[in-house]
């Protein structure tokens, strides 16, 4: 029986390689690559992903995971062994319900269809871009049809980035979100000018911060000898290996993007590096969940860096580092226009508080492109309606509008909602670890984060994907989702700065 | 049978991939991994080589070829389809006739032997090196024994590197370069004070170094939208398809062996940038042997770079960069000293001219490792006599001597002949390239290098494998392999400098 496990992890290890490998061809696309080996480069990844996939999927797999249930059965379910076959049987189950050439033609549609969107949203031509669209929400619906919902049709699409949660939940979830955020940040609209936006006009020289940004992360736990900090213009991170962290950022000459960008990708990495070496080389070895994945970006990126007691510690060298930017500004001016609430156009730029209504807005009209209840032609519209509806802001156009995001341009529904459970949980795990590190905020100030780290690596980042989400978010912060305490914090940071 | 010949190239196509997946692994680790990632990149690489080389050497790849046999016979011998077809059956044949497991062990030799040498030659420890060196030369014993050799056993190890090529007809070509370097070279070191070796000693900052080294390879071709320059601790090149090329190089404080490190790089780049885009994801997309294409390093580094035309365009210009280092420097004191004749210990800084001998003197006891006619307790002692003999200079540790290569910690045996192979052709190519572009030495001083790249493209780069090393010699040089060429080459160059 040791031997069947022993043989199903070889086979894992190999898939493993094989998608560890494309994520490098990936980040190497992103951050490296000369522009005349992106033709190769698709090949490649394609490659590597269909041979990925057919040596998942094979029958081999499903015969070893037969032998090996009195072996599953005869562990403790929350050992590795267990875990492994477990979640394996799961994700092999669901992987052989999709045919191959299925499978094929959402991947070239995504393809083309982000190719199509660059053109379209360039040119801010929705109508150029909509037979694509059309064809990428067809092929999701057939997708659904390989599956039998329990629920409803987009529960299958979330399942594939939020394993188990259903639509239902995260509309319960949002229904609060929406009701707690719109009457806050109307009540912060009228107090708008109590923060000064104009504060952060820099010039910040790119390599200074480079700098300052490998300061605070180092002190977060980068360390040269597992990662690197590369640029790239869409800031991501990844992992080769747990000792193998790649995160980015990208530097503008007028703002301090850089910093908040990189603190929220070192959170990614942080997930990843902290997954027990014990995992590796197996398909435990990941964050467990998108949503629970940006928990940790949040947490880092929010949570930690655009607190008060991160800024006592840091802005004095920050102020340093950009004299001619920062030599008139104050530490709480500082801390007050990086934590701005004010409704916009671009769900990338916003700030905190209005960010979720983004997302909400997106999970909506997904819901209703993926039941087939909006004619797509009236997309634009339904977008702009919603967005003055939740933001109190006009759409000017299109490409600012319903063609700014990349997602549904290859094919990617039910991905959006992952952001913001992402931040309701941050506060939740946020929580917790401060209940168990009472002086949590006075180590930022001394510049020590790493009481924090260890927590989130005893009580999250180990567990990879041994567990459920919703098992593993009971782990580390002791219950479900709940918005409420998320809620409660925007409450009191921008109660705090705009006096409310 | 088109349908067949479609197919078999999409099975080859894959296995392309996965090579080039491979080496962008291999890229990364030399240039951008933290060290952490080692352990995880040695199991992804392991695993990347042994699927493509189980899906090249399938059946299915071995029917195909069967089957297309009539195919291959309709066609011209040069078509992209007949050569194809002829080199992978070629190929496939040989790699058919190693045991996968033969295969793994000389792999897996090759690993520990060179973790090993890192130790030993650290220590100039040659007996704790010496278990390891036996492992591998017993696996290349059995490697050999798998094929049937028509003449000697090192001319399989040969063949995987320079096909085609006896040892004998090497043996005859390094037979006169030792009769016409030793004189040369005794000759020389008469006159060893003609030359100034002092001249260059820095400082040269690195970053300066990297503007001067990026303004010439743009001029031979480097283009940011097809090639990137990076640093590595062993200057190398890659590439993962035609439009997409990495050289690399080094920055030492006090020299410019970077800027001769990148122009040899550079000249391996422009091999595979030329090779003809209908030949992309197949094995014939690359350079044809490791002769040919060190052919292509040398000519660039040592016909070009080293020489006067050259440097009356860029000596200005290096002056400028380095004012400290050269400002009391004039161009001909320069010139001198990049061409300076020195015999010493260490192949990877000798210079073109005593160069040979040190690859001589490896090629002579490879033979005797494999002919098992000496025991390798004693090859310290060989080295260092053949170095005394051929070099006239003694050997003072190990670490400067026999275990100054990684070759054979990682079982290559058989690749070092190539370096000098290459140099020799480099100079048959070079005079064929003058012969059709009479004025090619006013261009250098015009800093002009189009008319020497697209000639070398045109008769050599673009045809990548499709015909054998020595066809594709005779296409380019007009004949087989020759050292007069060469030789006259280094004796007037010598002769000039050093007033002989």
């Amino acid at each position: 029986m040791r031997r069947a496990f022993e043989e199903l992890k070889g086979h894992l290890a190999q898939v493993y390689d094989l998608g560890r490998a494309a994520r490098l061809l990936s980040w190497d696309q992103q951050t490296m690559m000369p522009s005349g080996g992106a033709a190769a480069r698709a090949e490649a990844l394609a490659t590597l992903g269909r041979l990925a996939h057919e040596r998942f999927t094979s029958n081999e797999v499903g015969e070893l995971l037969d032998r090996l249930r009195p072996y599953e059965e005869s562990l403790p379910s929350d050992s590795d062994e267990a875990s492994l076959i477990r979640v394996v049987r799961r994700d092999w189950t669901k992987a052989r319900k999709v045919p191959a050439e299925l499978r094929a033609d959402i991947i070239r549609a995504a393809s083309t269809g982000q190719q199509a969107w660059l053109q379209a949203r360039a040119a801010s031509d929705f109508p150029a871009f909509l037979p694509y669209l059309e064809r990428n929400v067809e092929l999701k619906r057939r997708y659904v049809e390989c599956f039998e919902p329990a629920g409803e049709a987009y529960d299958v699409l979330l399942d594939d980035y939020e394993e188990g949660t259903t639509t239902a939940e995260v509309r319960a979830v949002f229904a609060r979100l929406k009701e707690g955020l719109l009457p806050l940040i109307a009540a912060v609209g009228e107090r708008a000018d109590a923060v000064d936006g104009a504060v952060l006009r820099g010039p910040f020289p790119p390599d200074r911060q480079r700098e300052v940004v490998l300061g605070i992360i180092r002190r977060f736990g980068f360390e040269d000898s597992a990662w690197r900090l590369d640029v790239a213009p869409h800031p991501f991170a990844t992992s080769f290996s747990p000792g193998d962290i790649r995160v980015t950022t990208r530097y503008g000459e007028n703002d301090l993007g850089s910093v908040f960008a990189a603190m929220h990708e070192c959170g990614h990495g942080l997930y990843e590096h902290g997954v027990d070496r014990a995992l590796e080389r197996t398909p435990l070895c990941s964050g467990v969940s998108l949503g629970l994945h940006e928990s940790q970006s949040r947490l880092w990126e929010n949570l930690v860096g655009r607190s008060r007691p991160f800024w006592r510690r840091f802005f004095p060298e920050l102020r340093t580092a950009f004299p001619e930017a920062l030599g008139g500004v104050d530490e709480d001016a500082f801390y007050r226009s990086v934590n701005r609430v004010e409704p916009s156009l671009i769900r990338v730029e916003a700030d905190e508080t209005t960010y979720s209504l983004h997302v909400i807005l997106r999970f909506e009209l997904e819901q209703e492109l993926v039941n087939g209840t909006i004619d797509l032609r009236d997309l634009p519209e339904a977008w702009n309606a919603k967005t003055k509806e939740y933001l109190g802001i006009d759409v000017p156009d299109d490409a600012r509008g319903v063609l700014q995001d990349i997602h549904w341009a290859g094919g990617t529904l039910g991905y959006f909602p992952t952001y913001s459970l992402g931040s309701v949980m941050s506060v939740q795990i946020w929580e917790a670890a401060k209940r168990s590190i009472p002086d949590l905020e006075e180590q930022f100030e001394a510049g020590e984060f790493a009481a924090l780290r260890e927590w989130l690596r005893e009580h999250l980042h180990r567990h990879g994907r041994k567990f459920t989400p919703k098992e593993t978010l009971a782990r580390v912060a002791g219950g479900p989702i709940d918005p409420e305490p998320y809620l409660a914090y925007l409450r009191a940071k921008a109660g705090e700065i705009y006096g409310l």
